[in-house]
């Protein structure tokens, strides 16, 4: 059981950066990854699609017999929440965790989280944190642009387009009572300096990859689940349209050199 | 079966921009539309996944026995341009009636396409306009924010986000010899105004959905298959996700008040 792979999925490629993060902090740890880049975006679309999508992206990952189950992807773990409930394995959303590190890190009691309009219109987020400290005042913005410009890797910093979109939606927050942003989408980090550079130094950005990548490693030490592999683990890439250019984005999202190759699975079937 | 609808579909509501041409100059058809709002969009995925759609949105609409199917959809027609021969009913794309258009209204011999990558990729426009005329020279850019930019409202041409995106994109076209510039994919047309004024006041811009809907009146009456009513025709309306907020978004691009609501169906049934 130790040594089963870790299964991981996301709407796209964006759950990479949560493998990123994952690979940081549990290196010998397999995993297997399922990016539905068929069906991607999940962020605008309705509640029943998205429950539907992520029953079925959770299936084909049982049937790499993983021993625990991430869905990276802030609309699954907003809009799907009860995933976990129907499934044989551990499971973890990017919520739990992110919302904790959050309640955790603001000193003002004052925060803002960034996500996609099926994240920010659960109000998940708001809810889980005032859960866990009634006394935060939450505030919420959708911000539907942050993942076409990610995908068509405009995500520099010093260019007028990512400066005038990231301005648009985060301003509000710069100079206010805000101390802490929750980044509620897995694209998001690759905006992280353009993000930062809007909001101030005074802002802590609270990154859900980074931070379900280490609930992850505590909830698998506290199961006694970690692997007792020595070498580097195996990473396995499913993708359900073709996976044309996998290697450029996924060496994008992953933050280095990429030999892998996704294999092309149809979704449908699951 | 001169009084059947008029069939026509799209990945999502772009090709509602189409319909609004289809009105002006066929106000007395009924029309059925699909919008396959649950797989939007189709401009970035494969080939073979585009065609496995677009042959799913046919199907639905010939249950509705229409007389004739319309692809609303740049990305459609470029890339699954065989769909009309294996239909019983007379079809057509965009690709013909907008490279023709483009092909008779230039002077210089320059011309570019805007479109998604999928279109782009393609080369449908360049290789259809050089078959009608090969001194034309074509310039294809790929513009893939246009569309988030459009689904997301951002179409006011003073907005510095779609002046800057539009820039990007189109300002390599102006004082060049280029005077004429397709509009290559159906939800285009909403940001004209600011492609307009980013190319200038000598470039003429060919709105595809607008050569389709002439073309296919054009088509009708040459088959002898215009209708006889004399009322409005009717409109019906299908989508594939919740057909939230559709009417707002379907007054957006239709530029009319809608009293209509849509149906949604299971396209995965077709």
């Amino acid at each position: 059981m130790k040594n089963k792979a870790i299964g991981v999925f996301d709407s796209g490629l964006g759950g990479l950066t949560a493998v990123k993060e994952l690979i940081k902090c549990l290196p010998n740890e397999n995993i297997v990854y399922f990016g539905d880049t068929g069906r991607v975006p999940y962020g605008t679309r309705s509640k029943e699609t998205i429950i539907k999508y992520a029953a079925q992206d959770a299936r084909f990952l049982l049937e790499h017999n993983v021993k625990m189950i991430i869905a990276a992807c802030g609309t699954v773990s907003s809009v799907a929440s009860n995933l976990g409930e129907s499934l044989p394995v551990m499971f973890s959303g990017v919520l739990t965790p992110t919302a904790q590190a959050c309640a955790q890190a603001t000193k003002t009691g004052v925060v803002a989280v960034l996500g996609t309009s099926a994240t920010i219109n659960s109000h998940s987020y708001k809810n889980l944190i005032n859960s866990i400290n009634p006394d935060i005042k939450v505030f919420e913005q959708s911000c539907p642009l942050f993942v076409p410009l990610v995908e068509n890797g405009f995500t520099d910093k010093d260019d007028i387009i990512v400066r005038s979109v990231v301005d648009r939606y985060v301003s509000q927050f710069k100079n206010s009572d805000v101390d802490t942003v929750i980044l509620g989408c897995t694209h998001y980090p690759l905006l992280k300096a353009a993000i930062g550079e809007a909001l101030g130094d005074k802002v802590r950005l609270i990154d859900s990859g980074k931070e379900t990548a280490l609930y992850t490693k505590k909830l698998l030490m506290e199961q006694n689940l970690l692997s007792h592999r020595e070498e580097e683990g195996v990473r396995e890439f499913y993708v359900s349209d073709t996976p044309h250019n996998f290697e450029s984005i996924a060496g994008l999202f992953l933050g280095r050199d990429m030999k892998s190759k996704a294999v092309r699975i149809d979704i449908e079937k699951y």
